[in-house]
């Protein structure tokens, strides 16, 4: 009975039931026939993953409650446990939390024990795990497997929790990890080996761009040569293998990170990562809701519409 | 396959019949047997319109998706166009923006295209069609029709979206369109003659008020004897023809550009206008996804509860 | 056809069917076969009873619309009357509202009259009548009934709602009741004793500790000798009564009102508070909808998932 938190904690075969049941429900929609609630708290701000929750509980048939932090008690100092706590005792049949702090589901592990599952929607600098889903996802459907693939991680990856979490599940899945980083926003923690993006668009068979996040740093950063010195420009992207893909876990700094017409360029999948992240979350429901026997596999149906006339 | 943007680009035709749709849903509702995600995008604080169209929306059986502007990604600088983007990439089946800006829709599209309809719900100092709907439609409750109906648009014209929305629309349905307005209220730029108040009760069949944008003016208007010299006193009201009645999009400014007796008296239509709102949005969002191929005529039904004993 | 604003409103007879549904929902949950809109109109901050009238509400399925504050026409300085008689416009079936001012209703009154019933979520520093109910709905559940009960109401008397409306409740309900309170907490406008918290677990059945409710008091309270001095420490609850219980409205200020370590202890009931909302909620609004006729006896049924295979 586990949280799901980081990818570090899933083996190689959870990773591949979950995806494998993400792409059957890409063609065939799912519904839970149970009444469940959502419970989403977000104490970071987020657009895409926390539509893309949302929609993934509503396409299940799931209820959703929502956290608003300007209008709650938290304000009134209450603990992330307690917080937890009450969602679990007025009926909330799981968490989906983003959190800012690396150390947050230790801090509410130290306080007690939670009855429902949680799920990470994106925390500190250290784990994303339903993006990196939903990026191997992405790389499946276009390769099959990543097995022996190269895959290159660009921009700021010391305070990307996509970078961190994708590495060490592409290494887990077969694929080689590259990282590439202006001077400043490396990670020598980890033992990836670093190339400059003209070399990455040489190899690769995707590029992950990240964003910066002039948020997390403590100086600002200049831009104005950041595209030409270490972005994915026109030029570069000319370089790349004609099977190779661009992705980014968005928001995009257009003309940043990647020149604003590589977008939904033909190589580009940003956006259909987005759609699959619909897919992987209802995927990751599922599972974690089985596994926690809220809900069984006959309780599982195909969405099919009810004609009420 | 057009964005529902403008009134200028409705036919008469096109207008009445999705007035005529709304007036069959007032009497017999109708529900959308197929699962769709209405995205509603307020980039403006709204009660009225927002919750109108989120009525609308579940009232047909729709699934919707909120963007709460302080907890989004558009505070780390995302543009419009991608955040439209991303709800058409997640599942958002249509667009409901409302927005600041007279030039929203043109930001977008020279950004790109979005392949999912676009509805608006109020933008800058020009166009507020839906409002303009419901207004017709109160009108055609009372009247039948507007043809050669006296009109009048009374307040602070020139930062009224609803004033030009309707202006335009009343004249294409061939009603004759007057504006009253304090001095610096007035808009040169549209055709339309301007009367007094003490004019407008005694010609109107209808008096349609306007509040004060005091958000929208440099200066701070004086507002103690706007109501005597501008507004709809008792006196003026008691003026006015037996089957005039009087209109108001709200939010009231109750003791300034309207007599606080008035907003519920036997000629107001202004609570009655709110009610018309929701039969006007579901009847607009039938036409617009049907347009689109979205929805066909088939999915609609009237609603029935199941019973489900 | 009355509102639900006040304990002091409810005969004993009509608590006791509201907290015996209640308690057969607990065991047998109900919907209502027919779409029915909630308003939630919540002007404080709120985590718990925001979210458990939300969770009743679906359950009960029925349609949930929020107000939130910060992107409302409020800020445009509308009324609380007519932003509610907005809501009944645009087809809201009942409004549950929360309060800062203990003469929200009479406002509402002094300017007309709504259509459809309120239900009151929490104001000013007088009345939480559902909080009660569900303090109540849990003694029930542990000692039958009050009867005779010894009931303490413990902590910032004179700045809670719980403690005054469950105060008069449980008094007609034949409890005795009993306040503590450090000094300056107290409120001497009502007649009930005043003992110490040493005096308290010696002869409580429940004792019920409130919240210091900092944000209320102009002068910051000294918290660090308030556990020890007025505060449910380790050592008082040892000298409970072995079948007495522990009630707290929640947010709890662990640490200073009650020692962290009985809030989920065996006397602890304040996580089944929460629950016991939900129930309660549930019953109040099915008994406020029948009362004003907007549901019937046959809309309600027991919920049974469909089988949509």
């Amino acid at each position: 009975m586990k949280h799901f938190i980081s990818m570090q904690q899933l083996s190689k075969e959870t990773m591949n039931q979950i995806l494998k049941e993400a792409e059957l429900i890409r063609t065939s929609p799912r519904t839970i026939n149970k009444q469940l609630f959502a419970a989403n708290l977000f104490f970071e701000p987020s657009t895409r993953t926390k539509i893309s929750f949302e929609v993934a509980q509503k396409k299940l048939g799931l209820d959703v409650l929502d956290l608003h932090k300007e209008g709650s008690s938290l304000i009134k100092g209450e603990s992330l446990y307690d917080t937890a706590k009450t969602f679990e005792a007025i009926g909330a049949d799981f968490l989906i939390v983003r959190h800012p702090s690396d150390y947050w589901m230790e801090d509410i592990e130290k306080e007690g024990e939670l009855n429902i599952p949680v799920i990470n929607a994106g925390s500190g600098k250290e784990e994303h795990p339903t993006q990196c889903m939903l990026d191997v996802l992405t790389m499946y459907q276009e390769f099959g497997s990543v097995e022996g693939r190269k895959i290159v991680i660009a921009g700021d990856i010391v305070h990307s929790r996509v970078a961190k979490s994708n590495a060490h599940a592409l290494e887990k899945l077969g694929a080689e990890v590259y990282f590439s980083a202006a001077p400043g926003f490396e990670d020598y923690s980890l033992k990836y080996p670093y190339i400059t993006m003209d070399e990455a668009v040489e190899i690769a068979d995707a590029v992950m761009l990240l964003r910066i996040q002039h948020e997390r740093h403590v100086f600002k950063t200049e831009t104005d040569d950041y595209l030409s010195l270490y972005g994915l420009t026109m030029e570069r992207a000319a370089k790349m293998q004609k099977h190779a893909i661009i992705l980014h876990p968005a928001p995009i700094n257009r003309g940043v990170e990647i020149d604003t017409r590589l977008v939904e360029s033909k190589q580009s999948r940003i956006f259909k990562q987005m759609e699959n992240g619909v897919y992987v979350r209802m995927a990751i429901l599922i599972h974690v809701l089985k596994e926690w026997g809220i809900i069984h596999e006959n309780e599982i149906n195909e969405r099919k519409m009810l004609n009420i006339i």
